[in-house]
């Protein structure tokens, strides 16, 4: 599928300071970025960095102090949302994962999975199959956790969503991934335009590491899969903020648009027989 | 599209030695590996390993000495070759360029382009385009060069090959790779399976980064870009040999296949207006 | 200086397990194992892993079920902690810093920076050195937090020590870490052996990211800093624990001990004016 | 040991080109950069890179075409040559090796290890242990190739350097990892700064991974190894150049200087008992 995506952002700079972007779709994969380009609406010193795995780029940008800065980002992407049969989402086993696959067993700062232990085992643990246990997560979620815009903040974790079951999309992924690490399945964060999204935004969900594939995986259940760009993956909103910002720098205002390029977009229909993949 | 890859593989070990094989269908970009075995038919020490940079994956198997010994590698796999319109293969200045890729400008064993500087501007140079000027050195060498098995050997290099102007593909990608860098593109070994090679072997060609992409070229043109399926990528056969030996192994003898799942795979026209990538 | 390490750890296998063991020294950077072994009391399937940017090896042992299991490591082990005038700690400008120091800024499980900006702007921000900021945060830490073990526990962070104000070396790590953190100071946890420690135990300390090197710091104040011996660093004791395990597996016993070689050791002194780095 | 090393460097610009400079001390390991500075007589625009295992770090430097253009670098830099007992250089299995070392068993672009196998085995095959393998083929190197500069250039290889038997410490380099590595032991090109080195220059040398540590050898025996500052290490020269030219830039002229700071500077003795490592 071929996606035109598109984000503006403005922010006033209060003070000297440096903002890391990340809001670039991602090269690699089974995604290609086909045309692209970033202005500022002043000349600024801006830094392109790819993160050391590939998992992320991003733009570090120095700021002078002197009022608005705006920033704008399109870019034409084609990637593939792959079907893979839910029979070949078999676990891997610890000693033959990929040393980078590792790390999303561990819990990180919006996904305590050490805290929920008890309740993944009490709620999930029966269930055989680790693709049966990642979609009753997510059905979980998604029938326990209502999205509400403005209820978490920055600092919301999964420990408290769990607690509140009120949320949004960073949440609701948050959620998603400290019960799969707390079940022994590798999670990530995965960050990304989304098509069809209402009212457009930035969307989040996660990945699940099975069948030797990294498995897409949306709780809220509010966008078709097939209809997703990758901006990021990382272990949650830590190391995957779309903004970062060093210094005194205010955000004022943002616009993101993503449209199917191609005429004949079909939303894919999310059955249990079925994992779908952007690797 | 999906295909089914195997090979097998039989050695005899004259004494205790180190083997590493490099046949694995490489898991990432926009390749799937849905199923996949791999069997020796005794019980061995391997080692599932993956280079750092995610390029290939191999396995390390100890040998203790003891006669003939069989090995036996089968995959399913899926794949896109992606087609991206020419116009878009522009080449990517040098501090725009990913780290990552910085170092398939240099030359390398069997890629002595630092010898071919003069060569590649007296008979390239004064072409515009960088995927013009790729084009253009495939078809040099396809013209120049006589595809004929036995000639080249393990050390026979690119400036090997100009003089001789005989080779089989490993012979065609190392010159093609010696002669993009001798441009100034970006350009590495790729190693797979190939559909509809005749008669079924392993298969190597080459890729060039441009326009973001690493975009697949085959200066043999022996097979469609779009039937193969990687292994790994490298400098050159230096460091993606699909087998290097570590003691005293003979080597007896290898049989591949490479088979289409789909029914209706079509050849791509490899034109001038567009490249063929799978990232 | 050189020293001898050793560890013993014993289990019982309750059901078939993955034990991932993270003690052995740290090969690299300015420490050099000399002589080194590991052994386990029954014949097991073991993996030697380096994580991917080499700031950390382990084991990865596959336990059948059959009651107890001893590990038994030991290592000879010469390092150099270097002494850097404060005056050279400067802070680099993000956009200067290695992108692999980049994620060191960022929140994580035990460490909630973004918890603790207030805190920290209001005891730390008047200060105008970072090295001075950070030795700041050490002395207000060791001033303030009880050492007490039994109190904290494997889910404890530091937004919980910071309220609690009782904890262990892992605790006062974490601390040390967020508040660095919170004031855009790159700063990562460091697990390793301790001479001088009593009783004898592995050791948690912190490192923060001055003037291009890590410094260590060590809020405890329990040990010299030039007696310790690196096992990992990493963002925090959720990707740096000396034992993860999955499965069924009661941990028994654990003996360390850390011996100098040389005979002339001498404790270095900890003055504002100095930092130390294993860099 | 405390070194001050600087180098200039003048070039004339014919042509907008691209300058890749690798002359900067590195940071890390057992080396630190205590100060520095970089520095043009232009305004330029200059990209900082770290490589994406960390073995070197380079400018990235865009020179638009008007006249001449001089850098200037000077580092303070401390670093430690470690003394490491013969005995304890033994060989690492390849099936223990970090995998990162498993490609300098390769052949390279000046290290054509695969076509002196027969030479190596001839000359170097019948010692046993590795480490004397090593000292055998940097007493031969150095017995039998004369130092003379002028006579080789930047397209010689180890295999011209071993028929035609001249050159200067970058062909000394590359024979010996050439050898090296034919009897499978993993070597690597070292460049950097070197005290003593009459007249002064960058110098070359290499290393070679035994004991798990990588041992610095040098086959000139022009300068004492703990004089030595390393900037990069890599394949050969062709990963590891001082400067990459891109465009019409003619070099007009070098000055290097490497002094050292402590008073009591001593050469160490190179004798087959011991190892030295820079790690």
């Amino acid at each position: 599928m071929k996606f035109e995506v598109a984000a503006k952002l403005k922010y006033e700079v209060l003070a000297s300071s440096t903002l890391i972007l990340n809001v670039e779709a991602l090269m690699g994969g089974s995604q290609f970025v086909l045309e692209e380009s970033f202005e500022a609406d002043r000349e600024l010193k801006m830094y392109n960095w790819n993160a050391v795995a590939g998992e992320k780029r991003f733009k570090v940008i120095e700021l002078p102090p002197n009022g608005e800065v705006n920033f704008s980002y399109r870019a034409v992407v084609e990637n593939t949302c792959r079907v893979i049969p839910a029979k070949q989402l078999d676990e891997t086993l610890i000693p033959l994962m990929p040393v980078s696959v590792l790390p999303y067993l561990n819990p990180s700062r919006y996904c305590q999975s050490d805290k929920l232990y008890k309740f993944a085992a009490d709620n999930f643990g029966n269930i055989s199959k680790p693709y049966e246990q990642v979609l009753a997560v997510r059905d979980w979620i998604y029938n326990h956790v209502e999205y509400r815009a403005g209820h978490s903040n920055a600092n919301t974790s999964a420990a408290d969503t769990l607690k509140e079951k009120m949320g949004v999309c960073r949440d609701f992924a948050h959620l998603g991934i400290a019960l799969c690490r707390a079940l022994t399945i590798p999670a990530r964060y995965f960050t990304g335009y989304a098509y069809k999204l209402e009212p457009q935004d930035f969307h989040a969900c996660f990945e699940v590491y099975l069948g030797g594939c990294w498995i897409i995986v949306d709780a809220t259940k509010l966008v078709p899969v097939n209809g997703l760009v990758k901006i990021a993956t990382g272990m949650d909103a830590s190391d995957s903020a779309l903004a970062s910002i060093f210094g005194n720098l205010k955000f004022l205002a943002m616009e993101v648009n993503t449209k199917a390029l191609d005429e004949k977009f079909e939303d894919v229909e999310v059955v249990n027989s079925r994992g779908y993949s952007y690797q």
